[in-house]
């Protein structure tokens, strides 16, 4: 990569669904990027249109981006012209695009869930309905949870772009489990997240006279988030455990804030101590920070940082972590262009201001 | 009671603290109650003001109440001319008001905290800087935890009405216990609340920049709701428990939804077990009512109903409660007001549109 | 009437549309209300469901209510099983339904705008596509502004029952501009409502994600209750005139206010004599109410009120009117029970809480 | 100023008041401004704490601003310590700013109304006990609506940063006026505010309990950004003007829309010549567009840009014109920054991301 930045060329890229929540943040993010040149924007949905038409909160975008939508079918598969594809799409499309650009070096960057499950047969247990990626496919891609995963993002041709909820929950749970503080069983993670992270779906129950005022409980039991928090914790925290993911509907249109119950490994552990090891964990990170007070989801929205604090309650023997991100950000476009940054060897904050 | 409808004549009632969230509700119910006179409305804070000023919502009940507010201090200590006060009070404001009435015969009915723990050390740990009412006060003293406590509640003097966590957390929670379908260990109560759950009180914190598009846990570990649950779950589920509970706030104005982790008894239970438990036990309750699905805030709100959901995880062996109430309502006002139709022989719903 | 409360026969009533938002409001009251006994609930989309399913917040009406939604064909036209049919339908459907009920002593009370206004060609030029009702119909039509039209809707067969906007504005512009102390002309009303104006209709900009945290202004010119107001200035005011309308969304879910400004006849006028001609004007009216201080929808919400206030600026010589009314209850539900209370000799409050 | 950037030394600034809306906000843009260094921020009500525990969301900027606050009494008067000076303080603190530096070379950027209004008399006026800066000090002064006033924003020694009302309606109105396509008589601006226009201050009516489903007109008639409006259409517009602004508390964080009504100076005008009016009067302005449809609060949301729209209505003759900004950026710190880089002549648009 060293050479694109000798050669001062910046990187071409695609964004496939950029009508999205997430696309369009990401858009921004790239737009600005100082080593990135937009080369196509592309939605299904509105193929033909003018993107500032569809969008106006993109118009500062003008002279830095393409101004038209062009189907995602355009996209030429030619290293000539592209570097890298970003999907915000919907499951089981990026499967599709990651097969059209297999032979070539262009690497693919996915938002969506297709390649994050290892095991086809989890994927398909809690993806019913769709196929997972073939073999072939799965061998060059790495799970993009950035502060735990550097040496495969930086050498992986696909990246798998970590949900919103794991991304929450594994950077909270993996200090503590890795370094044995907590047992691996009964953790309970009570998740609330904002309505962007439904995507922009027209559904009865995503309308404003439905959310406001109201709060409740969703997919109980069967959120697809569920595995992907259990293969973070298998993956970098060398524990196989099953977990209880309960989400929960916030009448906010951004941030997921965690809160998990875990039980310590010694009844005699202390507040500090946890502290300490989040705090050491993260020490040197950009992105993630860790308080002694509670999080706000106020805090962490619209930027890329993820808010962590520790408590530990002696009455009840509960340790209790909270951990917040704009899902659009660190839940989704921030953490993928630290990831892009990480593919294509450039500092990994930039162009995240 | 009978002696009232009788001779026709009207309950005579004072409220305390109407200029407040929970009071100006309260009021509402009590003016359009058909068996009872509103005869004092007092505010410390707004003394001598003419109620539809301060509060313009309250002027539908022009010609049933008093047009003025009268300080506490006036308030006449005289069966003649009042049968029960209402204390819409900040912490320790009540205890001073039953002194005054102790030796008459007109009931007390406490929306404040100060008579809700049995034990004086229990109350003096959560509540240090106040004193706990003396002996005499407590004996005549039923905790208003409508469903559970009926015969108490009936000839009772005083009357504690229950604080809006522990009525949705004990409501959801007793079933299960005093049936012995979940063990009294690793009880964790995850509860969101709106904001009127502080009252109107001045703070940083619950300014609408502040709280919208916001969310957040506090007072954790150290909330003065977690020894009433305990006591609900001890009185009325014959189990002494430690339990684990963390409120959030939420950007909505009213209602509560408390999600509530147990440990089945046995781990072959099924789901319909633990539903036919709740549905078995409030079958004949007008305001609880038990759902296969999460309950919303929204199906609850500006209602005296508890809707309650149960769920039983196969793959943690967790069960998982849902509940939710409005918090003025059948979290203090409306239970009050079940509280006083009982206290004075009436239907416990009427006055309850 | 007195012979229906004689006979102590209930008034039967068929709601259709019960599961949007102001035919549930809708459905609720009459539940309530003790003269009215409901016989059939229709719902062209749910039809045979379980009402309590589709809509858990009116599980207080269960035995009050059928439990199953049927279909509006299958009501029955016949006298003996129907007194009077509601409709919250679409723009067209009552038309219908109408014409149905023709030959028959129901009554109709329409929440929809199918018979608001009188002449066919403004109907046709502003509802583009649909057809006014044929003449027979219409003659036996009253626009159910009820403190303006008492006589007229005390004896009509078909109600129709105002728009929120229409009602919001024509309230507080009448008494001014009938007793002539403000022109005609210059009439400019910004209006501002909440989401449940829109009925239940999915729409990519009615979504929470797109609601939330924004406002906007839509139907610039083309909002069909400017022909209505206009309708209504003339019907009450005797003047005919030409207003400016411009609606805007607000994140609130119920709640409409509008500012008005108008110039004063005499520019020497004061704000006591605009205060004093309101308050005469509605000085017996339970459900307006004039104010000092502009209203808030807080206060309006979940009432039957219209709150106003006025004020006059000098330095600019514009009289300014503030209006608030919950869109669902004094702008759709609520003012239709008053009318139904007056086309069926009740008091015209009973069952409004 | 060029000297500056030859010799690449960064700017010293100080901001007063970084932990208001506003002043959080600014301080985001000038640390992460690549040609500014923040040697001091200050705070009042906060001296001697961590910014970072005082507001966590600026965490982000830890190792580019200081991390402990200090009072404002200490900021050095010395050339070489500081180069400018933000105050984002309460009205009147920022004239004892100014007179303290009076003698120096250091420029100060007021984002308080101090030095907004040119005249004496009218400051006085609607200011009421607070006194106009004197005549040495006004001198000096630009008022910084950046589209309209370049020339004398770049050689100003004090920057009064222009209201967020008058900015938002200022920007819209001026083209038409100045065209002389619009009349000076008869503007009507009825305006609506995100709720931190009003700052952090504690009052009642601010809680999230008061202000959540609710919207309400504030300071009608006395709103202290008249005058300014009328001055800003005076200087610009050459036109003196008296005319009627409204504004509205909105239940939103961020954001103002104003709706703007005016005459035509001739009737038979088309939309179209309006509409060019204003695409030509800002097609080089990079944070100032022009659209067809009204404007929406989330597009201009966390933006520096100011989106307008124009509509005529034939039927009442009315030009209305639609303007939306976000009232924290380009209504305070993002117009802050423009004036801030051409004051030290930098691109005007330099570190507004």
């Amino acid at each position: 990569m060293g050479g694109h930045l000798q050669m001062n060329k910046k990187i071409k890229v695609a964004v496939i669904g950029v009508t999205g929540y997430s696309g369009s943040v990401l858009l921004d993010f790239l737009a600005k990027h100082s080593a990135v040149s937009v080369e196509y924007i592309c939605s299904s949905s509105n193929t033909g249109k003018c993107v500032f038409s569809v969008n106006p909160s993109l118009i500062g975008l003008k002279d830095k981006i393409p101004e038209f939508l062009s189907s995602p079918d355009e996209l030429p598969v030619d290293e000539e012209k592209l570097d890298c594809v970003f999907t915000c799409t919907p499951n089981g499309v990026s499967t599709q695009i990651a097969e059209r650009f297999q032979k070539t070096k262009i690497k693919l960057i996915d938002l969506s869930a297709d390649f994050r499950l290892k095991e086809s047969s989890v994927f398909e247990e809690w993806y019913p309905g769709l196929k997972h990626p073939n073999k072939d496919l799965m061998k060059d891609v790495a799970y993009g949870l950035t502060e735990w995963n550097r040496q495969e993002i930086k050498n992986c041709k696909i990246l798998a772009n970590p949900g919103c909820y794991p991304t929450a929950s594994a950077l909270a749970i993996l200090p503590l489990l890795r370094n044995k503080l907590v047992t691996k069983d009964n953790i309970i993670i009570d998740a609330k997240s904002g309505t962007t992270g439904a995507g922009r779906k027209l559904a009865d129950n995503m309308l404003f006279s439905e959310v406001a005022e109201s709060f409740s409980a969703y997919a109980v039991e069967k959120h697809r988030h569920t595995p992907e928090i259990e293969q973070s914790l298998n993956l970098f925290g060398n524990t196989q455990t099953v977990l209880k993911f309960t989400p929960h509907l916030l009448p906010v249109k951004r941030g997921i804030l965690s809160t998990i119950y875990l039980k310590p490994k010694k009844t005699d552990i202390t507040e500090n101590e946890l502290f300490d090891c989040l705090k050491s964990q993260y020490k040197d990170e950009k992105f993630v920070k860790i308080f002694k007070n509670p999080p706000n989801l106020k805090d962490v929205n619209y930027s890329n940082r993820c808010h962590i604090a520790v408590r530990y309650d002696q009455r009840t023997q509960t340790v209790i972590l909270f951990s917040a991100i704009d899902n659009l950000i660190k839940g989704a476009a921030g953490q993928a262009m630290q990831n892009f940054n990480s593919m294509f060897n450039f500092d990994e904050s930039l162009g995240l201001y």
